[in-house]
């Protein structure tokens, strides 16, 4: 039998709030058995921007990742926000150990290449070195990635947080019996989108396939159920979509995927 | 015998100019066997506190770290400097991983306590996590700090780059030969400040004596040899203070420490 892996993204939202996120690191430390935490910056990043006078450009509410940004993401995402959290895991005694893709070549990408839009250094994952998270898992370290990975030739690149925790999962899921937790600001897929409470407790495909033309599945939850989907149709076992709350040992409304 | 480690500090001019950080890390990868590297900021910690109109505050030439300031020095020495040597060194063969104190828990300290001046978030280290280290090591990592601790408690604190060093340098000692290289701005200690070339080679404790009664070790270089020889009393073998061209295989000019 495989040893049981959680693999969380953290809501953008939580970052933000000093308080909410001792919440949700509290919840996490007591997650039993092995876990990697995933981590966007939330819109510290944009903060830091606006503060220093360097305007966001978006294409299509894309954000284009020039070199000024991608220094403002490296100094958000890796520095402040992964070691905060990892500085208070510590304190919560998990053995946290922060990560870009470029620490031990734990996530090579390559720079999108540029077709209608150039989104500048925006990098789409080519690998993910599951020999390293292994090797750290066994010495009880809990790994706690932001959203960098890099091109191997010295070059950060800004990457999706839900591709990455996807990619990591289905990286160690041969390995592992792999269970994803998305968190976001929702408590999970709404029926009624009005009503926060109308959460769909059980998906798997037929049931997605008929969200999908029922047009209930649609804007934003389109690439977060296909990501979802993708991880399960590689050999994760399970992924649960929910907010922050969602890792409580006592929560309840949230939507679990499964084939 | 011991296997040879070395462990390396750059100078804080080095980070901030690209094409003098691309020379010191081609050196820093050619250099054989295991190896550790230890960074601060340099200048750009100060710079961005200026853009973002944070005054640094000094007293007695001493900077405070604040809470912005830990925040910036998190940002810049844990996030962008970091990481930007971390993707370097991929590029160049390295398998390097950049770490805070936080993470593994890797260095342990407490916040300097108050005496005369409180000089905020500053850590005094207690332990280095050397059995870590000794595991990355033997998986062909290269530990790539930054000069941040943490109290286990949830705060980073601001620690002195020349002090984790040798801490680190003491704690691997006992496993491995150990060399320690400081580089600097100057080629060495120089018998007179105002010629680069009179640099002293070889200093022992005999001649350490000499050179403190005669004076010649002062001001700024008095801490950095006390820190030298506090290493060597600690069983690292050897201790070389020069320039950043030192490490290159054909460099000549620099000081070499031993007992």
């Amino acid at each position: 039998m495989k040893e049981k892996l959680s693999i969380v993204k953290i809501g953008g939202n939580v970052i933000e709030d000093e308080k909410a996120l001792d919440i949700f690191l509290t919840a996490f430390s007591k997650l039993e058995g092995l876990k990697i935490l995933v981590h966007g910056g939330g819109k510290l990043a944009t903060q830091l921007a606006t503060r220093l006078g360097i305007k966001s450009n978006l294409v299509d509410g894309r954000r284009i990742t020039d070199k000024a940004t991608v220094d403002i993401i490296t100094m958000v995402y890796a520095g402040l926000a992964n070691k905060k959290i990892v500085a208070q895991l510590q304190s919560k005694k998990v053995n946290a150990i922060g990560l870009s893709g470029a620490d031990g070549n734990s996530i090579q990408a390559h720079k999108r290449p540029v077709k209608d839009i150039d989104y500048g250094f925006v990098g789409d994952i080519d690998g993910v070195n599951s020999e390293l998270l292994k090797n750290f898992l066994s010495i009880n370290l809990t790994p706690v990635f932001c959203a960098i990975s890099h091109d191997g030739k010295g070059q950060l690149l800004n990457t999706n947080a839900d591709t990455i925790t996807s990619e990591i999962a289905i990286a160690m899921a041969s390995d592992f019996d792999t269970t994803l937790y998305y968190c976001f600001e929702k408590k999970g897929v709404l029926l009624d989108i009005n009503n926060s409470e109308s959460v769909v407790k059980y998906i798997n495909t037929a049931k997605y396939k008929e969200l999908l033309s029922q047009g209930i599945i649609a804007d934003g939850m389109l690439p977060k159920l296909h990501n979802c989907f993708h991880a399960l149709e590689n050999d994760v076992e399970k992924v649960c979509l929910g907010d922050d709350s969602m890792l409580d040992k006592n929560a309840e409304l949230f939507t679990t995927l499964t084939l």
